[in-house]
C-alpha cells in the first residue's frame, strides 16, 4: 500500500486518469486544463451533482472503495435518467485523508470507470485533494435531452397513472443487515477484549457475516444501477412519462414532490407495491412493516413517473414496471390505500440528511440520497 | 442562532434559494428538479469544479462564512476566465456539521450571491447534506465560450510573450499574517490559562490584531476576484492569448504547465515580476525572500497568459497586465533570471493539497488552490 503523498497531486491525477479516452462526440476536451469544454449544439444541457461525506453517507467497514465509486457515479446518472435525459460526462472530486492509499483512490477511479463503461459516459475532471478527516465525494454529471424530450417533476395531471420500475425497500433492508452484522461484530469484539479473551480476538479477525440467501439485498443496497435501460424502453413504447424522479429518498417523499410541484393528490395502493421476497423476508425478521420500508426505505435508485391513462396497456406490457395508482385533484389528498381499504395520508418520513449531523441515529433511520 | 434541523434538509434549500432569479437566456430550469436544465446551441460548454474542506483549505477562525462563500464561487469563475469564457452557471454542494447554524448557510450563500451578481451567474442546483465533522464544499462552475475563442494551456509558441495580471504573492502573505495572529492570540490564551489569569482569558475574548497597513493582503487572500475584467479587455484589445491558465498554486508550477503542455520552455525575469509594496514590505517582516512568495505563493487568482510578440505594443498600452518573460526552445528549459543575471531553473513549489493530510505543516506552505 503506498501513500498518496509519495505521487503529489499531479502524479496521483495522471495516474488515474491517464487510461481515460472521451467516447461522446460532445466530449472536446477532458482532464487536463482549467475546464473540460463540451459541445451541445442540438440539445439541451442535464446537470447534476451529489456530495457523499464519510461517517453519514457510507460506511467503509462495509461499503469498498471500488463500490463507493460504481455507486457514486450511478445515483448521479439516476439524476439524469430521472429527467428522461442521456448522462454524457461526469466530473469528479475527492478530498482524502492521510489513512487512504494510492490503491484506495485506484479502487475508487476502478468503480466510477464500469459505471462510466456501462452507460459510456466520459469522466472530463474534477478535483483531487485532501481532507483534515475521511473522505468526501462530489460528482457533477452532466447529460443531454431534445427540449421536448425532458421531463420535470411538474407535469403529472389528475388521471394519471403513477408507476415505478423494479422494487421497493431492498436497498433499506441491505442497509438494515448490514448496520445488524457490523453492530454484532464489535459487539462481539467487546466481549472478547473485556474477557481478555486473545485466541477469540484473533478469530474475529476474519469475521465474515453469513448473508446466503440476502445477496439480493446487499446488492441493492452496495451496488445500485440507474435505470436507463427503462428510459430506453419507454422511448421505444413512445411513451412520454408526464412527470418523473428517481426514488432516492423513498417513494412517499418523491410522490409528494410530484405532486407539490405538479399540484395534483395521489391515490397508491399497498397491495401494488413492488416489494422482491428477500425484502419481505427481511422486514420480518427485523420485525418491520415491509409497507413503511417500501414506502420510506429510500436509495432505490428506481424511477417513478406518470403517464396519461391512455397509456395504460402499453405500460402494462412494459417489463420491470409495476402501476402502483393514480394522480388526483388536489383537494383528495396524497393517500395509500391499505390492503384493508384504508386510507393513510402520505407522510415524506424520507432520510434527512440534515438532522444525522453527528453520525447519530444511523441504525434507525434509511440512508442518504442524492 | 438557528439549528439547521429545524428546517430540515427541503426547507433550508428552499430558505437559500428561494430569491434566486435565472438571469441567462442559458438557464432554461434551475433548482427544483433532479437536474438543471441549460441551453447552449452556439457556444461551447466549459465546466470546472473545486473542492475545499475545512481545516485543509480554509480556516473559519479568520475568514468568516460570506466570505468563504464568495472566494469559493471565484475560484471556480476564476478558471473559466482562464480558457477566455464567460462563466453563467454555479452548482454548489455543502456538507455540514451540527455546529453549523441557517444562519451561517446564509452568511454562505450571501457571499456566493455576491460574486454570482458581480459577474451575472446562475445558481442551478446542488446539494446541501450534513458531515460527520467540519464543512466540505464543492463548487462546479459552468461557463461558455465560442469555439473558436477557448485558450488552452498547450498554445504557446517560442518567442511568445509571458504575461500576468495584477500582482503576486499578496494572498501568501496575508495568509502568513493571519497565521501569525492566530499562533499569537493561541500563545496568549495558553499563557493566561498556565497563570490562573482570568482577566486576562477575558479580555482576550476581545482580541482584534491589528491589521493597519496589511488590508490589501488580507483583501487579497480573503476576498479575491476573478480576472473578467482582463479578459473583456483583451477582447476589446483584440488580443487572443495562445495559452492561459490562472494562477493559483503560484506562479512557478503554472508556468511548468503552459511549458509541458506546450512544449516549450521559457525565461522569467525577477525584475519584472509584479509585487505589491505591501507584499514586499510583509516579506521583509517575515525574513522571506519575496520574489519566493511571488513564484510559489498560490492564490493569487490572477491570470498568466501569452500571446504573439507582435502583440507587444497592444499589451504595453494594457492597465493591470505585465510583461514579465518570453517563451523560448523547449531545450533552453525554464528559467527564472534574477536581478543580477543569475539563471535558476524554475520548480514547482506549488501547495501540495495530497502531502497537507492531517493539518500538518499548514503555517509553512502556501495555501491551497484548485
Amino acid at each position: 500500500m503506498t501513500e498518496i503523498a509519495t505521487l503529489g497531486e499531479f502524479g496521483l491525477i495522471r495516474r488515474l486518469t491517464e487510461d481515460i479516452k472521451p467516447q461522446n462526440p460532445s466530449t472536446r476536451y477532458g482532464v487536463g486544463d482549467d475546464c473540460a469544454v463540451l459541445h451541445y449544439p442540438d440539445k439541451e444541457v442535464l446537470v447534476t451533482t451529489d456530495m457523499l461525506m464519510e461517517g453519514v453517507h457510507f460506511d467503509l467497514t462495509y461499503i469498498d472503495m471500488r463500490q463507493l465509486g460504481y455507486k457514486s457515479a450511478m445515483v448521479n446518472m439516476s439524476d439524469i435518467f430521472a429527467m428522461n435525459g442521456t448522462p454524457r460526462q461526469l466530473i469528479v472530486s475527492i478530498a482524502l485523508s492521510k489513512r487512504f492509499t494510492i490503491e484506495d483512490t485506484e479502487a475508487f477511479y476502478d468503480g466510477l470507470k464500469a459505471a462510466c463503461a456501462k452507460w459510456k459516459v466520459d469522466i472530463v475532471g474534477g478535483d483531487t485533494t485532501s481532507s483534515y478527516t475521511g473522505l468526501a465525494i462530489s460528482i457533477t454529471c452532466i447529460g443531454e435531452a431534445a427540449a421536448g424530450d425532458i421531463v420535470y417533476r411538474n407535469g403529472a395531471k389528475d388521471t394519471d397513472l403513477i408507476c415505478v420500475t423494479g422494487d421497493l425497500g431492498a436497498s433499506y433492508m441491505g442497509l438494515q443487515l448490514l448496520e445488524r452484522e457490523k453492530a454484532v461484530y464489535y459487539q462481539q469484539v467487546e466481549e472478547a477484549q473485556k474477557k481478555g479473551n486473545r485466541q477469540a480476538l484473533d478469530s474475529l479477525k476474519d469475521f465474515r457475516p453469513d448473508f446466503a440467501g440476502k445477496e439480493y439485498l446487499l446488492e441493492r443496497q452496495l451496488n445500485p444501477e440507474a435505470r436507463g435501460d427503462i428510459i430506453a424502453q419507454l422511448r421505444e413504447a413512445n411513451i412520454r412519462p408526464t412527470a418523473m424522479m428517481d426514488i432516492s429518498d423513498g417513494l412517499s417523499s418523491e410522490l409528494l414532490h410530484i405532486c407539490s410541484q405538479s399540484n395534483c393528490g395521489c391515490r397508491v395502493y399497498e397491495k401494488s407495491l413492488p416489494i422482491d421476497y428477500q425484502t419481505a423476508v427481511m422486514a420480518e425478521e427485523f420485525n418491520m412493516n415491509v409497507t413503511t420500508c417500501a414506502m420510506n426505505g429510500g436509495e432505490d435508485y428506481e424511477l417513478l413517473f406518470t403517464v396519461p391513462i391512455g397509456d395504460h396497456a402499453k405500460i402494462e406490457a412494459m417489463e420491470g414496471v409495476r402501476l402502483i395508482g393514480h394522480i388526483t385533484k388536489p383537494e383528495f389528498g396524497h393517500l395509500l390505500v391499505t390492503r384493508d381499504g384504508n386510507e393513510f395520508e402520505l407522510r415524506a418520513q424520507g432520510w434527512n440528511p440534515l438532522s444525522a449531523g453527528d453520525g447519530v441515529d444511523k441504525v434507525d433511520t434509511p440512508n442518504p440520497r442524492s
